[in-house]
């Protein structure tokens, strides 16, 4: 098939043949495919990697594929397959060219549809967020190769620090990793909201507005860029990139109902109340959920007077909602039927009825004149008629408080705030075992502090307190290997790293 | 965007940052994209060309084509946009780099379904068949040139040859190059087999077993590659892959109305025979229309005896496609009830009620012996139960016969038998106007064939045959346009090549 090996890295333009008969028109299988050959180990799986683009039409890939065998370059390439879903970066991990935490950002940026989600998978690739678990894996393997140097050598040998100062040094450098590692728990768990998604859920009374609301988002300002079925009592999930956050908001029974109404108006007052009254309790559920709640109100009509509806039933779940998760947005709606001097009442009233709410969450609209303008001839995305855009602007502003990265104290304040962004690139997977190593470091200090209190009882002289370092110092390694787990590296050969640890302090065979 | 400008043709790995911001994680598009750099003119379109082979992901791929008009890395950049239909192609042809026929070849291969579909856009792709046309042009031009110089200069100069001596020399290159177009126009209408597909339709009695031998063709034998409901008279066409060659078999009414039957059998016979007599005149039809007919007849068991069953109007209808198209094959369906003797006499019948017809274009197979095998136990594709793939063999070489190109005669017999090969790649287009390049040739010849009688007149005291000779060059202009037509090349500069072949024999200047 090839009559020399191709030029590292070099595009090169081959007519491939039938292997075993001589070049001709009649053997000729593509014309011109373009050739690279990658030798390892600088490659993306760290292997060899001969690529052949070929024209795209079915019948020329059947016969290139099944022409590679025949050509028997070598044992690799006597059997062809398709490669197995992540075949590739499985061999790029097995073979050292990318870690676990590397792979995991490798997926969200090939999934990612919004620009948030892109950002928050660069996060990842850049081995950072790796390192970074590296480093304190270090760390804890090296205060575990003191710990354990103290165990093994004590008796022989003379130490700077009596036993019960390093002990007290080690647990304060476990106080502060636990600290940061805490931080960036929190951080994974927002990170979670970017690339998961955000999900928003409507509240309000029947007619307040909700789906015109829903419409001019999708119609307008959003792009829905999925939709699934959702696992969870028969909600339907509509994915809606909001300036660049991925949302999912819910098609939530409020809105079903809607549609309900208009197309079975003459069915029984009765059978309507009992879908309301279930509709209501679904909405319920789902906002208490949900990571962000928009709540629609709106201005009413009655007698001639315009006045803001305070839906009992709504304001309670609302209040309580602030109150226990303080996750709402407040949109007043229908401000075409209000006077000006009313709407600056109703932010007012708002807020007495919701205590606890910022005016900053609270945000005036008019679906009527929204749709109006987006209908008319001059229909301008500049002029926010109905004060719409305005609105989302705020709840894009509230999207980048959610997902912002938590920082540490000023206990920690001179590491670089580069650190805490990366940190919401972590995966629930790291979470899970970012916790499990504070477990393991709670532990290690439930362990030591004891011994914090008999500090000035020689440690030569007390085994108890040498049986409490054994302990101690395998916790260390507990939490180390969660830490291993994260970036899938250094389980194997831990025993000699830690040793390489201890004998880079100690010169034991002086 | 790009620090400095990339090596030519290498396959290097960048980090693609926002342009006009400071490289960090927070700016990057993507971590590692694939970058390859082809400098025109020696690339697909003749252009300059960047690929970047970025992350797959929507949001990557998003901004990636955000961010290039950004980079402002020039009047080109300023505008990105997703390339038409065929705009690489149209480029390509616009800078050379590929002639229409090469255009054409490149559709029939990203085309190709099957294996004889894709050998055949193979023929096209190498220019070998521009090259010919264009030689051909050339010798038309070569030959108009000629003539020309002797309209324009024959009053000052010598020639070698008398005015109809030339004459009659062209007259002859004429007539052999006009064998070679009407070889290759056959070819091309052989092509189109390969190319469109092959069509087929079954003819026969309503339980020859049609059906019964579609199936099997279609579950064992041939893969369905595509489905498509056809324009004429409501026939679906289903596109087999049968040992490479793409079919197009339609299911006739003929088919359906056996299904019919099955569920509607308590019909009133009237309506039943209605149906037959529509389904039987639409076979006809669609059988007169056919590339290939397969006319099955069986063995029907009738007062414990079985016979061969020659249903009148099958038998007529097969007889006469044997005279006027000869493109019928027969199978003899139902083995399975007959002895080996009857058999035997059986062909021979088959024979005598269709005369004209070979021994090779009748088998006999038995479905049912078929259908048995492949649902027992030891299923085996070895053992032809029921003379299926021998059939299907034989098909095939019948297949091989109707797109085998056709060579010219023994005059031409020098040729390179790989030139038909070739022009089987010509497209119906080609043909067009290698029919329209046929016939400015015929008015050529009409044109000097009179002057050939009158050959002892002097052209130079004969102003008449002067005329002639105007009149006929110009044919011969009219056939190298069409031939120009073919590649696209040669309408614009067409008088400076004509000039060109006459200069280069004749020393005017002298």
């Amino acid at each position: 098939m090839l009559s020399k090996p191709p030029r590292p890295r070099y595009a090169t333009v081959r007519t491939l043949y039938e292997p075993g008969r001589a070049p001709s028109v009649e053997t000729t299988l593509d014309a011109s495919a373009l050739m690279l050959y990658f030798p390892a180990p600088r490659t993306v799986t760290g292997e060899d990697v001969l690529e052949l683009h070929v024209h795209g039409g079915p019948a020329i890939v059947k016969a290139v594929l099944a022409a590679i065998p025949k050509a028997k370059l070598g044992p690799m390439l006597s059997e062809v397959r398709y490669a197995e879903p992540g075949e590739f970066t499985r061999r790029a991990f097995m073979n050292n060219r990318l870690d676990l935490t590397q792979v995991e950002a490798l997926g969200d940026a090939l999934a990612a549809t919004t620009e948030q989600q892109r950002k928050l998978s660069v996060r990842g690739t850049t081995s950072g967020l790796a390192k970074r678990y590296e480093a304190w894996r270090q760390q804890l393997l090296y205060a575990r190769g003191e710990l354990e140097a103290l165990i093994d050598f004590s008796e022989d040998q003379h130490f700077d620090e009596s036993p019960a100062e390093l002990c007290a040094s080690v647990a304060d450098q476990v106080r502060s990793l636990r600290r940061l590692l805490q931080v960036h728990s929190q951080n994974a768990v927002r990170g979670e909201l970017l690339r998961n998604g955000i999900s928003i859920s409507l509240l309000g009374a029947p007619n307040a507005g909700k789906s015109s609301l829903l419409n001019l988002i999708v119609g307008r300002e959003a792009a829905i860029v999925s939709h699934e079925a959702g696992t969870t009592r028969d909600v339907v999930e509509v994915g809606l990139d909001i300036g660049g956050y991925f949302c999912r908001l819910g098609d939530t029974a409020g809105l079903r109902k809607a549609k309900q109404t208009a197309s079975h108006g003459a069915q029984p007052l009765e059978m309507v109340g009992h879908i309301e009254k279930e509709g209501m309790r679904r909405a319920k559920l789902r906002a208490m959920e949900s990571d962000v709640v928009i709540v629609v109100l709106s201005f009413e009509t009655k007698n001639k007077e315009s006045r803001l509806q305070l839906d009992e039933e709504v304001i309670a779940t609302a209040a309580e909602l602030v109150r226990t998760k303080d996750n709402i947005v407040v949109v007043i709606n229908k401000t075409d039927l209000s006077r000006q001097q009313d709407m600056k009442e109703s932010v007012q009233e708002v807020l007495a009825a919701l205590p606890g709410i910022t005016p900053d969450r609270v945000h005036s609209i008019s679906c009527r004149d929204a749709e109006t303008m987006s209908l008319g001839p001059n229909r301008s995305h500049h002029l926010d008629s109905g004060n719409v855009q305005a609105f989302l602007q705020g709840l894009v502003r509230h999207f980048d408080e959610l997902t912002a990265a938590v920082t540490p104290g000023t206990a920690d304040a001179g590491t670089d705030p580069s650190v805490w962004q990366e940190s919401l690139g972590a995966t629930e997977r790291h979470r899970t075992l970012l916790e499990a190593c504070v477990e393991s470091l709670d532990a290690f200090l439930a362990e030591v502090q004891p011994s914090e209190h008999s500090s000035d009882v020689d440690a030569s002289g007390d085994s108890e307190s040498d049986a409490d370092i054994v302990v101690a110092a395998e916790h260390l390694r507990g939490a180390a290997d969660c830490l291993a787990k994260i970036t899938g590296r250094g389980d194997a050969g831990d025993v000699e790293e830690v040793l390489g640890v201890v004998f880079e302090k100690f010169c034991v065979g002086k």
